[in-house]
């Protein structure tokens, strides 16, 4: 005991710093939030003694309109949290299966819940975050979840873009019995949107648990997936370097895409060459898919048009299309059809006879009419492709079910 | 310019989730903080208008005497930050080259500052981070920095421990150039303390960008570094799988070495065996370096003794090293000599003439005593060991310092 009772209290001075010990946290009771109940609610504490309102704001909240630069769109509405000795306390109604993400707001700042380490960065801020498993392995929240399944390596991996003239750091995601094996395996390059980076996917997404647990459940072909950082100016996320922050959400500089040298489009050979001299791959197109979301569906649709002959494989996720020089929410489909070369282009790349071509949506996104007329421009042109149209809008819960849904369909 | 509007308002979207959008945090002026000032001196701000009192604690405070379990120890003074428009500030006098950490108390509650994404978890809590570079590429900011030079890649891999009876997780981190190509390198084992997991040397240690700079510099020759988990309960990082979240540091539950089945050191053979499978590693002694902090110290001494002649290098940062039933603080060199096997132990390991036993300590360290006591028995026993007194405590600004000062003079 003596032993378990030193590593305790070493443990407690590497959590407070030794820097924090005259703030007497080595006695009293810590907060446990989130604590997930047998019923399936879920209980959120956080101590604020000196609080005037504490609210909580998450995704499994009841939906109300809010105003947004779009329009009134769905939103969640805060919830006020109860106060009894300095604690504040909020317990969800049951929730179904899924991720969740939440952050309290005390006396009108925002702040992540102290007593919960699963924190996730999505741009410039965390929420918390906690999942429901389900009663089935297909179920959401399991899915997305770490189970006792072999499990693939994530790696960050550095690689050089002549054609931005940067080196640059991927996320690449390789089946169980990759290293020390000699298998080859065919390559999903998985995109993300405005706001992300290459840590979007296995953060947000949680692109490793879905591919383990799909793999593990006989439901996915073993694949190595290649999470790229979309935002041609930067070098690596934001926290990892730093230097780079800023570049492309600072709305005082100038455009972004005029300060790099070449599109993501422009450059993407460069990332399929590195793999595929890097990475024991399958080539060619039967062997490779490429899929994103939002800004990330826009450089898949881009993509996989101008290499027409190079992706058996297409995955649209609520994806920002930008055509004759229309933003997304106003894509004119027939000033589209009449001022660009998309219809010659798209019926190029679907002479090729992509075996899939999947376009998914949710109702409430601020896309989803946007998207609608790109549908009518595939229908119009009688173009085959898969969709999905889902509850809900622009968040990582319908990206992470659309991958869910796109992965098992791909490399049969 | 209009396609990089659409891109901010969707990043400003993504950043601050629509469920927010009620709060305007779509207009006015974000706050900068951390800003790292033309005289290295570091402002800091946090919008908290309800709030009486707002301070902050980090490390590059003036020092102060704390209490602490283990008596008055070295600690910082929080500093009272200054109110203006509901905005919070702080500017520190000018700082050193180095990576520093800090949180806010806003009126008593710990938090981390909303406007830094760099957030570093150590154990149960998070922090912020900044670096002030240095003038040269071997100041500390420096080489703790991602910097323009070849990367290595940092990957999260999956083992079986058959001696532990689980599946874990290690960080890996491989130098540039060794995906694709043929070389094989030497390894070191870097293992972390009491409170940390298999992400701790990374994210805390910054042994990545140590060991990229430190190549690059051509001061260190390239190495694989295998990073695993200390806590023979766990099967990776709390917040990579919650479910082991409290394993090791709930006190109310019973001692948790005797929880695992078999100890760190036992099983260490098993880790090595995956290395050595699934990496191009050269093989043998002269290839292979332990080392570790605090817990992690006492793990490299004993798996060093246990596999006498399997290390032909040994790091000690200040160890936590656990003789003859002592608490590390309780170490008695005399009733160590006289109860144990410990010299015949390390006589034996000595017998093989191992390249490099280095042994760092801070002099506020609460180990100091502990492992002047531990220096005594190699100095009666007459063993060779380099030794590092530094100022400073039981802190990752020596640990990242120690691996600076170790990792040069490997597998040479």
């Amino acid at each position: 005991m003596k032993i378990n009772n030193f590593l305790i209290t070493l443990s407690l001075m590497a959590i407070v710093g030794i820097s924090n010990a005259q703030q007497n946290i080595f006695g009293g009771p810590q907060i446990q939030s989130p604590v997930i109940n047998a019923d399936k609610t879920v209980s959120f504490s956080i101590k604020a003694p000196k609080a005037v309102q504490v609210y909580i704001n998450g995704d499994f909240l009841p939906l109300t309109q809010v105003e947004t630069p779009f329009g009134l769109m769905d939103g969640q509405k805060p919830a006020l949290m109860e106060e009894k000795d300095g604690v504040w306390t909020f317990t969800s109604s049951p929730l179904d299966s899924e991720l969740y993400s939440y952050t309290f707001e005390v006396d009108g700042m925002r702040m992540t819940d102290p007593s919960n380490i699963c924190l996730q960065r999505d741009g410039m801020s965390y929420t918390g975050t906690f999942i429901i498993k389900g009663d089935s392995a297909m179920a959401p929240g399991s899915l997305y979840s770490t189970c006792e399944v072999p499990h693939g390596t994530v790696s960050k991996v550095w690689y050089e873009s002549p054609t931005l003239g940067l080196q640059r750091r991927m996320t690449v995601y390789t089946p169980n019995g990759y290293e020390g094996g000699k298998k080859r395996y065919p390559v999903l390059y998985l995109l993300h949107g405005a706001g992300g980076d290459e840590n979007s996917w296995t953060d947000l997404g949680r692109a490793a648990q879905i591919l383990d647990n799909l793999i593990a459940l006989g439901k996915a072909k073993e694949m190595i997936v290649v999470m790229t950082n979309g935002n041609p100016t930067e070098q690596a996320a934001a926290d990892q370097w730093p230097e780079g922050k800023g570049k492309v959400i600072d709305a005082g500089q100038s455009d972004v895409l005029q300060k790099s040298v070449a599109s993501i489009e422009e450059s993407f050979p460069d990332v399929i060459d590195f793999v595929e001299s890097h990475y024991r791959t399958l080539k060619g197109r039967r062997n490779r898919a490429i899929a994103g979301l939002s800004m990330g569906g826009g450089h898949s649709f881009g993509i996989s048009k101008r290499y027409y002959d190079q992706f058996d494989y297409v995955g649209l996720f609520s994806p920002a299309i930008f055509l004759a020089g229309n933003r997304p929410e106003q894509l004119d489909a027939a000033k589209v059809l009449a001022e660009t070369e998309v219809d010659k282009e798209l019926k190029r790349q679907f002479a090729q006879r992509p075996k899939l071509y999947f376009l998914a949506i949710g109702r409430s996104d601020f896309l989803y009419d946007s998207d609608m007329k790109f549908r009518k421009i595939l229908d119009d042109l009688e173009l085959p492709y898969q969709y999905l149209e889902t509850d809900g809008g622009h968040t990582w819960r319908n990206w992470r079910h659309y991958l869910s849904v796109f992965v098992p369909q791909l490399f049969r």
